[in-house]
């Protein structure tokens, strides 16, 4: 057995049987590898930003990791926008890199580059096996990693003689797992008396705490104590949707941010982050918090969420409070003629199916769905959470790799649609059952706002040159249909419902151009 | 004036006139500068791999840099893998990375990472520019490093209120330009004596002396000497073709590079590097040359390539052979039938016209064209240098913005084209005169037969599903269509020949998927 082998088989007795993948030489050993195990599913992506991007979607649905295997530095350099959104979201990846022989690197062959220097900002384990005998240890360490709550980025780099010789330490074992930190009494009854003081509260959360068990217990302990509940901006997936709390979240433009919190005494953070400014902007705070402000957190990072909502509402007492609110479906009237965003996001009110996964790359176009999708059928919700765009089509991939029973649903900007357009391949050769909405504003929107608020007055040349994806319109029916995508185009709110029912009711992808 | 006023004049008084671009909301107020400087073309790029890798292609033909703009860390990591490629070309680039506002870092926002950390490996010079004051004098520095022979990468991060904070320091300077190190007289004295001594000697060359009057030159030179004259393997730009000395490159496969110096005594190399395998391949060496092959390097990096090269033929004496060998202009017997890559190779050996650019990211299909186009028109030939793929189309992109009046001509595998495939839009935006031209095998050919070396025999289904691009087969006419440039497809001798016929007798972006 070569040090190749032992990873795949090191990989798979930890239940991590999906590797999203685009090899290279140096990786040609493991290819093999992979190979020989039929267990083994890899899934090709004709870029490596689909590759981490997919790696993501699947592990925010399957609830553990994916492989994912780069091609040297370039390789992982490709997949980083991706890895630092993942790293944001929190999403557990093994990540599997390339690297030329030991012997090799001296001679500084035209791919060589500085794997390490690249692979630190997005990862929060980073290894060599530089040894066959090391491969098994080293990816034991990846994956204990990995699975760390509340999830990690593990990056493993694997020379090609690492890979290639043989092995007598050809044990495939179980990586051991850290069980999270268990609640901190006192973190817990400090929360607990700030929620019975009386103050303006409100309980921001994310990660597991916005899973449909946990939201419940949280609607429930909010309303007992009069706090506000609310999510993080961003997030990693959030589950909604009738007959589950109707949750805000906080918004992504600073002043309505800002005008969020004025009145707020207490934040108390569950999972989450203390609210900050996307950006900077002259003269604006990068808090979104008052000054005096008091920020609790229920735990540390790492530490166990649903034991921590758990032992916050026995701490608080909410018997008296037998039943969360719960949203009732509801299907706003359907608009006609022009095609909006508010438009859409009624459509999808009305036809997203049960168990719909719907990733969310909408950026400004996409505002309007989530107030009008709160008694839409249940759902999961995967938003962008690093703010590096391009990960909606690798998203959905991922998700529907992950989840063969439901329909994926992609909200997905045009511009940024395009940075990753790639896998929409990806979905016809799985045969993915995802339907990509691609709101075709034919501009980057959200900077024309930016450039609004920095003063500069109507864009000139240069800035609608930079700002502007027309001339000429991209042709989103045909891009899909190149890569093997049916795909259609919508430019009424009534061509939509149509084409979105339909779609929804079929299996496989389908891509529909929404002009607005 | 404000520090993105200032970076924008000092870019401009350096005859830094073009700027490849991607922006965000950070570099928001860097795009109103750009906006108020009609003198500054602003190119987008709908991906920041296209924006490198046109940055790459601009400068190998203008012989100066652009400017690129990118979004913070993950802009940048998506034009790293570009950025490798031209740091492995000696290309010379300024790269404006934005960052946050200085007073936003320590919120950890969700674009925050460690730009520097990513930077670094592709940087020969790396700055932050903290206060507006300090923006001219960074961007000089970053200037000065990039214009440094044979050509470097600047990188200069920008924070968000350097670049709105006014200054009053608004001089924008011409930076300063180091001269090239001059040549040592005693390496040139020692490579005269070995040239003169008898031994099997390989002069391999790359850079400036692969420009026209130095390839004369070293022609002569080795005409005088017995010498073979060589090309690196990889080279940033060659011109070649008619009219000008023939010379081969150190081949890709690795028996074929070991042959090729089996025999060789002494190698002198200007401007190359010695010759390494690509990838280490078990049992076999990472040099390509004999163990008692001495090596000699006539200059240092840095060092005055055109004068060593004088200084050389002064040296040894090169008065009694008065000319060059040239290249006679010869047309091979243009094949019918199957559509082969040398029947692609000898139609554009018939077709290219004068002045030709010829960008070359055909992989493995490619290697017809070289042998067969010595006697083509004159050409310039500019390669992938750093084995990062995805450089293609951005390469020509650049090129043709640098170069308005010429053909350029994109040789393109279909497995590297799809990688950044967005920089069709920009050929169709700018209405570019490239034609691309597509080896559609549908397949990563050269990992089969890199497979096949790791003796694994046929691939299996998990090999196959990472190496081949069918199921479903990509549509290259489709996906121009949507980004605006025409196309057409050729699957025999005849049809390819005629379409390229037309294609380099009209203007503007033409894409042929020759399907092989």
């Amino acid at each position: 057995m070569n040090g190749a082998d032992l990873l795949c088989e090191t990989l798979l007795a930890n239940d991590i049987d999906v590797c999203f993948a685009n090899p290279g030489t140096s990786e040609m050993h493991f290819v093999a590898a992979l190979d020989r195990q039929p267990k083994m599913r890899c899934v090709l992506g004709l870029f490596e930003g689909v590759v981490t991007g997919a790696a993501d979607g699947y592990a925010r649905m399957a609830d553990k990791p994916a492989a994912t295997l780069l091609h040297l530095g370039p390789g992982l350099a490709n997949g980083i926008a991706n890895l630092h959104n993942a790293r944001r979201a929190h999403t557990p990846m093994v990540n599997v890199v390339g690297d030329h022989a030991t012997h090799h690197l001296a001679y500084d062959a035209p791919l060589t580059s500085d794997i390490e220097s690249l692979a630190r900002p997005v990862s929060h384990w980073l290894g060599r096996a530089e040894r066959a005998d090391l491969v098994g240890q080293r990816a034991e360490e990846a994956i204990t990693a990995a699975t760390r709550q509340p999830g990690q980025i593990a990056t493993l780099i694997l020379h090609a003689d690492a890979a290639w010789n043989s092995t007598d330490r050809a044990v495939a074992k179980r990586a051991p797992r850290l069980a999270p930190t268990a609640p901190d009494g006192a973190r817990v009854d400090t929360a607990a008396r700030a929620l019975r003081a009386g103050r303006q509260t409100t309980i921001l959360v994310s990660g597991l705490a916005l899973r449909e068990r946990q939201l419940k217990l949280l609607d429930r302990l909010a309303n007992a104590t009069g706090a506000r509940l609310m999510a993080q901006q961003a997030n990693g997936r959030m589950q909604r949707g009738a007959g589950r709390p109707a949750l805000d979240r906080v918004p992504y433009v600073i002043d309505q941010a800002l005008a969020t919190f004025r009145d707020t005494e207490q934040v108390i953070l569950i999972g989450a982050k203390a609210p900050v400014g996307f950006f900077a902007y002259p003269g604006k705070p990068s808090s979104m918090l008052p000054e005096d402000c008091a920020v609790l957190e229920l735990i540390e990072e790492g530490g166990d969420v649903v034991a921590a909502i758990e032992a916050l509402a026995e701490a608080v007492g909410i018997g008296h409070v037998a039943a969360p609110r719960l949203a009732e479906r509801y299907r706003p009237p359907l608009l006609s003629g022009r095609l909006t965003p508010e438009a859409m996001a009624i459509a999808l009110a009305h036809h997203m199916p049960a168990d719909a996964i719907v990733c969310d790359e909408s950026v400004s176009s996409g505002r309007d769905f989530f107030r009008s999708t709160h008694g839409a059928e249940p759902h999961d919700f995967l938003q962008l959470t690093g703010g590096a765009i391009g990960i909606g089509l690798p998203l959905t991939t991922g998700a529907a790799v992950a989840c063969p029973g439901r329909k994926v649903i992609g909200l997905q900007a045009d511009g940024s649609g395009m940075y990753t357009v790639q896998a929409l391949w990806t979905q016809a050769r799985e045969a993915l059952d995802v339907v990509t909405i691609v709101y075709a504003n034919r501009r980057y929107q959200i900077l024309h706002k930016e450039l609004e608020n920095v003063g500069a007055g109507a864009p000139g040349e240069n800035a609608r040159r930079m700002l502007d994806l027309d001339n000429p319109e991209l042709d989103w029916v045909k891009i899909a249909g190149g890569m093997g995508v049916e795909a259609a185009r919508a430019d009424t709110a009534e061509g939509f419902e149509t084409l979105l029912s339909a779609a929804c009711r079929r299996k496989g992808p389908f891509l529909i151009e929404a002009v607005i």
